[in-house]
């Protein structure tokens, strides 16, 4: 029996890790897309720096695409498609943008990617494919190319549900792909309750990480300012109460467990870093996911509702100066009258 | 009958050109203090590219002092001072800032300055003492010591009734000032009721102008972001209603009216300037007093309290920027416990 076939689809910091985690367990035939640094790996490969695996120089799997079409197109049929991207649905949808390498009712999606809620859009569009969560806990930076890999990467895989499929048959392809992963220098385990786990990931991302995006400081500094206490941790409650009313119960104490995650650092989250480098920020699957099923749940979410509405303005701002938005040189004139 | 004594304190881009006015008006004798820009001012005078008085070089009043103190140490009793600083009090208080200057009973203040409910502290600090209300429209701004004045210098000036003086002996101390203040270039008018005139300006700053400098856009981009429609009109429904609470009907329209005020233009409001430029902001005499009325009225705001919050972190970030906050360089660890 040949190897199962697997694609991953963006190499930054975490992604080109979790690949050559892969690679180095050897079970499967990897291939990967490199987009922005694809002329540099296409000739010299990777140079990682890595915790977990030594210093590698050159290091290339057995096929390197730059995009998913040209991946789509050499005509090999894949039996996973990793997706490590930053998840951004507001400027490209993972699941169109996989397209051309998943086959129906075949390909297994795993989604390697920060936020909430992210199978919805896979199973409505592939409603025949299993579709995979992956937590990635790990350290690691792409610097034009270089990875620095710093913290040991521990994963965690388990089953965003599929309605129209067995669960059995799930949760089978989320053992297989850990086992495709596993090898004796990482710590990917199978957790059953997805949705606990993203939950757990939202007290802090939906309430730390976007304050101190919004407000330019680091968790210690929004401490000190009072900030914390007046809006994440009033927000911190609303997640709790959400997931509550989705049958999650989150234990008594995590709200001060995540307030206290930082102590001792001036720690600035991801999503901090993203504004202050210019990057546009992981606002629509970490809030705007979680304010969806808040509203179908109709639990009242003021603060981050408003924090939502906020950061669309700092998203706004982000996108432009990527150019991704342009504005005319003379301000619209809008019509609307407001009252 | 010797000429009123008058002492400006706070020469920015606005001071200046106050300045200059009641010293073009001719009808006092004035005195100033130049923080920032006196070893220059001293030597040279100061260099004014007004709309209103033309290309001046070399001008300066009477007597430049470099400090409030040395002012107060003058052995002159001022009739006025008038204080055209920035207002930013929980960095300095502005009655503290004035005490040396300010004869109880007999110095009347005239606060050209941004934000709500400014003579509360005065009256409170100087019951005997009048206190006026300076609303300035103007364009103008200084760059090291040289003023360029864009835009007329139109001043409304009122009372900030203080309940232990004879109302009428208020405002004819208003029209006393307003007299040593105009000229035939500048428009000095009176008002009678400064809550609705600071009010109606508190409908585009505590909305417009805190939303664009905790978000980083213009009020352009925060229409087409949605976080206007979102976030700011909500603000400012909020502030017609504590408006509407303490005994002041704006007009009906004043919402759009507001709204519309910078049609056609890509405008960032000064608090976003200032964050920009990282100087503290005036959100304590915009929002904080606001609130403060609010809270004694029992009216809700959720939106305003909000952002005050939020802003409460960017306006310590920029403190210590200023280096006015210094933080540890090991984070404190909490030990308060979080539910």
């Amino acid at each position: 029996m040949s190897k199962p076939n697997v694609l991953l689809i963006g190499t930054g910091g975490v992604g080109t890790i979790v690949a050559y985690g892969i690679d180095y367990a050897g079970k499967s035939s990897l291939s990967v897309v490199v987009r922005r640094d694809y002329p540099k790996v296409k000739d010299q490969g990777w140079e990682i720096n890595s915790c977990n695996y030594g210093t590698i120089k050159g290091w290339k799997p057995a096929a390197v695409y730059e995009s998913v079409s040209a991946a789509g197109e050499a005509g090999v049929t894949y039996d996973y498609v990793v997706i490590s991207t930053k998840s951004l649905p507001d400027i490209v949808k993972p699941e169109v943008l996989a397209e051309p390498v998943i086959t129906p009712g075949k390909t297994v999606v795993v989604l390697v990617q920060n936020g909430f809620d992210l199978g919805r859009p896979f199973i409505e569009k592939y409603p025949e494919n299993v579709c995979l969560s992956g937590v990635s806990h790990i350290g690691s930076h792409n610097h034009n190319g270089v990875i620095s890999h710093i913290q040991t990467d521990k994963a965690v895989i388990s089953v965003f549900e599929n309605p129209h499929l067995d669960k059995d048959f799930q949760v089978e392809k989320a053992k297989e792909f850990i086992s495709l992963y596993s090898n004796d220098k990482n710590d990917v385990s199978y957790f059953e309750d997805t949705k606990w786990y993203r939950y757990r990931k939202l007290v802090y991302n939906a309430t730390l990480n976007t304050v101190c995006a919004l407000t330019g400081v680091d968790t210690g500094r929004l401490d000190l300012s009072g900030t914390l206490e007046s809006v994440s941790i009033p927000a911190m409650r609303e997640v709790v109460k959400i997931a509550k009313a989705d049958g999650v119960e989150l234990p008594e104490d995590v709200i001060n467990t995540v307030v206290h995650s930082d102590d001792g650092d001036w720690f600035e989250p991801s999503m901090r870093v993203d504004v202050k480098k210019g990057n546009p920020i992981e606002l629509e699957v970490i809030l705007g996911n979680l304010l969806r099923v808040a509203r179908e749940l109709k639990v009242d979410t003021p603060v981050l509702s408003l924090l939502y509405e906020l950061l669309k303005a700092v998203q706004f701002r982000l996108k432009e100066g990527q150019g991704l938005i342009t504005v005319p040189e003379k301000r619209p004139i809008s019509t609307k009258y407001y009252s």
